[in-house]
């Protein structure tokens, strides 16, 4: 079994997109690929069938956090590792836990050695260093495991910035050599990224890129924007990371985005992106579509009988009416959420399909703008 | 487009239980038959697909009284019906809101005119009345719809269960008389059955049975079971009931129930079933399997990576572990309602699937006996 390589294919001429395959032990991704989260080995109210015929997602997430407090190591161990627990036979990435353990957890105490925090399901105290996040994701067993960092709130101050970012690269180290020290526990091979951090300051990112480089993972990711910036410095920052991190390796950018966000951030160069956004807007009633942007609650589909979105290759969605649809969300039916879930799964699987496409032809930075022109549109 | 038919295969040697084959103008149906309840036009939490491909349902459900309330008339006439609406293409049946009236809604007055009740979900008032229930049920558009009956509550006294038998005579007569005055608005032909109504008396059973045998329905409903009477109550007024309907009709059993309901009263001469108990019990983790019963929720199966059932002929079933669906009920993941809803369903078809090969064969009698001892065990 072999490390993760990454074969470019393409740059497009008139940005910074490429086009490529990350080859695993799981199988081959077609880049750039947007990667459904599934939070606690679900993606949620999606089976894994449904996620390869109608979504057609090559990769998924899982949340190291969420994971270790349920079903927690031990049944995940015993499985023989996610991929055996929840039947996802493609690839997965897991992240470090740590945007989770900031975000979601109670009372958290960040020291040297790691952060101390409460779990949200029963308030247990539990610790997340380097060291064990790296042999959490050992057990949990993902083909892409991720670096622990400390993700600086959106807004954070130059020291504060600066501060976290040091930790996080010390944090890095210890992954590092944690990660080299401890043998792959399923037989086929895992691969630690590293993640930059730095906020919004150009001169932190630029050291945190080259810090991160310098270790020459398989593949780097970009953390700590879309966390309350403006938009535009998301972009500003996330196009200045792409242009300081190796053009040989894939990026990932965590947690971005809307789809227009994703299509922006694939003309700079990203090449993997995740997000709950499909899943969770999707769970509110709020579609993203090949012609715009709906709000299936609105009274204006009470009586549209048309297919959620005929322009789209998902059974689910041209089967489906935007009026049943509408019907199912008002009535609070489960199926519901399952129906927008699927349908704004496989819409930004189609999205980057799309994307992948037109940077092979050499005509995206055209078609992109088009394009994000018609996402926008509020139908 | 034809009226339903019924044409019976065999009669078990050793019970009265028969196999047949119903055709309605959407497709046939191998009886004995379980049909699956899609309350408000869905089955919860599992997809149309996933009915076919999975649960193998011929038939489903729908209920009058939620479907009346939300999404109401106009969403489904300007629709073209139920099937056009929910895109199920098989054949549909819908009760008659008799049982949700008494059972779900507000505040409700029993008059001679019909029931006026409180909507659940805003408080609204309505009427139902015999005339206005087929009206509703030609709009909902099931290849089969219910005559508007009383359904008393188990352990009703002499008197309370004659003058409601006799309310939903009448009831009936109205019924059939609207029915037969108003034409099928989709162009295929609906189907009234009227409903044997008399509580736990023999006398009223039989002269009920005998009231709504004289109407020569395409199919026959035993109503007014499984409502809080003793079990052994319930098996003898099936029974009962069976012997003093006609033959060469089918015969539904409403609302009943367990595996080894099923499977008895299947012994009695009934053919066709349906109840929310596979899914509702489903989603509170309780599995009906080929070995027995068990609670997912238990700590027993946390560690246990076999199938949930190794024994069904369901992809579901056979590919998610019960450690697997275990941890996504823990969870509280939507992904476990659909796993659960979908495994128990998949059982109850593939029970009369099995009980049918059984009559056939002629052996039903005694495969019953012993099936009925494995399923009742406690896993």
């Amino acid at each position: 079994m072999a490390a993760l390589e990454f074969r470019l294919e393409n740059t497009d001429p008139g940005s910074a997109a490429r086009a490529g395959t990350i080859t695993t032990d799981h199988g081959t991704i077609q880049t750039p690929i947007f990667m459904p989260v599934g939070t606690a080995g679900s993606v949620k109210a999606v089976t894994q069938q449904q996620l390869v015929s109608d979504v057609k997602a090559q990769i998924i997430l899982g949340n190291t956090y969420h994971l270790y407090l349920r079903p927690g190591l031990e049944v995940l161990e015993r499985a023989g590792g996610l991929h055996r627990f929840n039947g996802w036979a493609k690839p997965i990435l897991t992240d470090s836990g740590g945007y989770q353990v900031f975000s979601l957890a109670g009372t958290r105490i960040i020291r040297e050695e790691g952060v101390t925090f409460q779990s949200h399901i029963d308030g247990s105290r539990h610790l997340f260093s380097p060291e064990n996040v790296m042999d959490i994701q050992r057990i949990i067993g993902g083909d892409i495991i991720m670096a622990f960092d400390e993700c600086p709130p959106g807004g954070s101050d130059y020291t504060y910035a600066r501060t976290s970012m040091e930790l996080t690269h010390r944090w890095l180290d210890r992954c590092w050599e944690r990660f080299h020290n401890t043998p792959d526990k399923y037989g086929y091979t895992q691969n630690l990224f590293p993640i930059v951090q730095g906020g919004t300051f150009k001169d932190l990112r630029k050291a945190s890129c080259e810090y991160v480089a310098a270790k020459n993972a398989t593949g780097n990711a970009i953390g700590g924007l879309s966390v309350g910036e403006p938009e535009p410095v998301m972009y500003e920052i996330c196009d200045w990371c792409c242009q300081h991190l190796p053009a040989e390796k894939p990026r990932y950018l965590m947690g971005v985005g809307t789809p227009w966000n994703i299509l922006e951030c694939i003309g700079m160069g990203v090449d993997m992106f995740d997000c709950v956004m499909p899943t969770r807007n999707g769970r509110n009633a709020m579609l993203f579509t090949t012609r715009g942007v709906l709000n299936i609650d609105n009274k204006k589909w009470e009586f549209d009988y048309s297919p959620i979105d005929e322009g789209l290759d998902c059974e689910v969605s041209q089967f489906y009416s935007k009026a049943y649809l509408r019907h199912l969300m008002k009535a609070k039916e489960f199926l519901g959420l399952t129906i927008a879930s699927i349908h704004n799964l496989a819409f930004y699987l189609w999205l980057v399909r799309q994307a992948r496409e037109h940077i092979l032809q050499g005509d995206f930075a055209g078609w992109k703008t088009e394009m994000i022109e018609r996402l926008r549109t509020k139908l």
